[in-house]
């Protein structure tokens, strides 16, 4: 891989290891709610702070890059030209407040739309999942395998939860059936994972924003896994998204039963 | 508390300890996987072997106990008279088998019908939640508080699969609606372990067999939360359940949203 790869891989791991070392000192500390679209879209002083720290860091570092932000301390992307970062400080912010766990720190790194290097962190359990192109993806280190390509009836399904409440969008909801179980973690980047290592064949989600799925992306390009929208286009980086993550087979299912 | 308790007590860590550090270290071999009543109902040979373990343990040590397990190792047991013990070696069997985690080792022992000592083992994470009546709840020995009483619109709602899936569950689907989000785990007693934290307003479960609720119910008991059937009459743990575990207003918004 080149070499500015690797580097900039072993500055990304510095950044998360000691911004994240904040959050968790400060997981049990009083924090500051404040509502955004909904009554479970909330963003903590905590969320802020890490993304501030993280593009702090990207400005010093890299200035030229541009980042996106879902805190909106980054910049106004239009368009994927170039380097572009992709920063979602705390991915399960409710599970982050009423849970103090099943979130992640994550980031995600593209060239010119290309994704090149991703970060999913899970930090009360102390794992990193990272990929670079071409280099796999691994968990603290150790590779992962591609996964066993099982179809729906094989395995689990994750989705989020408005697929599950939302009644338009039932005849979704109803593909669950033709999978072993249903799972819900309520964090796109621990979700992404699990389809990684192979724990579930699939997840779906409606409305995800560009940092919910731009690192999970590179872990399916890198494990010959499917990602894409409802329609089967690719995922665009730019807008809200439909997604699916899955195993070959259950992705071919999961398109027919959604379409 | 009785020394008696105590010493029980002990006496189960001890196996609990000993019998999961073989289920860790046979985690990635080879299981033989049977199915049960459904292509989701599966057992595998390291159930058979946790349960039949724990039950050649508790017949030397506690001869004139008797038992009800998952597997059928135990006895055939129609009333609460006496010293009952309920096993589920492995509750989540499906994750154990898919995903490697999320499970857990499950006993806990009544008499005359009465919550006495629960314990469940989430056997990857090397969490022990356990309770002795009148003494609450801990998590390797670090006692939990009573959680928030918190509304179901203040906090995520977990239920099982069936009750998103299954078209004759609408009804009690919807009551998600009125929650934060939705979590599905996949074991009834990491669900019930998280109302006991707080971490979930409310568990909702269809179809649920004793071993899946004998354990969570002393959780219930001594933390002040509430544990019903769908009707709201107490657990019956001689048959199949739908309960309820939650805090005192979840409860009752679910039970005037369930009738």
């Amino acid at each position: 891989m080149p070499e500015n790869f690797t580097s900039r891989d072993k500055t990304i791991k510095k950044w998360i290891d000691e911004i994240s070392r904040v959050v968790l000192n400060n997981i049990d500390s009083q924090l500051e709610i404040e509502q955004k679209t909904a009554p479970n879209d909330l963003v903590t002083n905590m969320d802020k702070w890490v993304e501030k720290e993280l593009v702090k860091k990207i400005r010093t570092t890299f200035p030229s890059d541009r980042i996106l932000g879902e805190e909106g301390f980054g910049d106004a992307i239009e368009d994927m030209n170039g380097t572009v970062w992709f920063i979602d400080p705390i991915d399960g912010t409710l599970n982050f407040i009423l849970q103090n766990e099943n979130f992640a720190l994550m980031l995600a790194v593209y060239e010119d739309g290309i994704a090149i290097q991703s970060y999913i962190f899970d930090v009360t359990l102390n794992r990193l999942y990272s990929a670079i192109k071409g280099e796999g993806v691994s968990c603290n280190g150790q590779r992962l395998p591609e996964p066993y390509d099982a179809a729906l009836e094989e395995g689990i399904l994750a989705t989020n939860s408005s697929i599950m409440i939302e009644e338009k969008y039932d005849h979704i909801r109803k593909i669950a059936k033709e999978s072993l179980g249903l799972r819900l973690v309520g964090s796109a980047g621990l979700e992404s994972v699990e389809v990684a290592k192979g724990s579930i064949v699939a997840y779906i989600a409606t409305n995800l924003k560009p940092w919910d799925v731009a690192p999970g992306l590179l872990f399916m390009q890198e494990l010959g896994l499917k990602a894409t929208q409802f329609n089967n286009e690719p995922l665009d980086l730019l807008n809200n998204n439909n997604i699916i993550f899955a195993t070959n087979k259950a992705h071919e299912e999961i398109i027919k039963l959604i379409n």
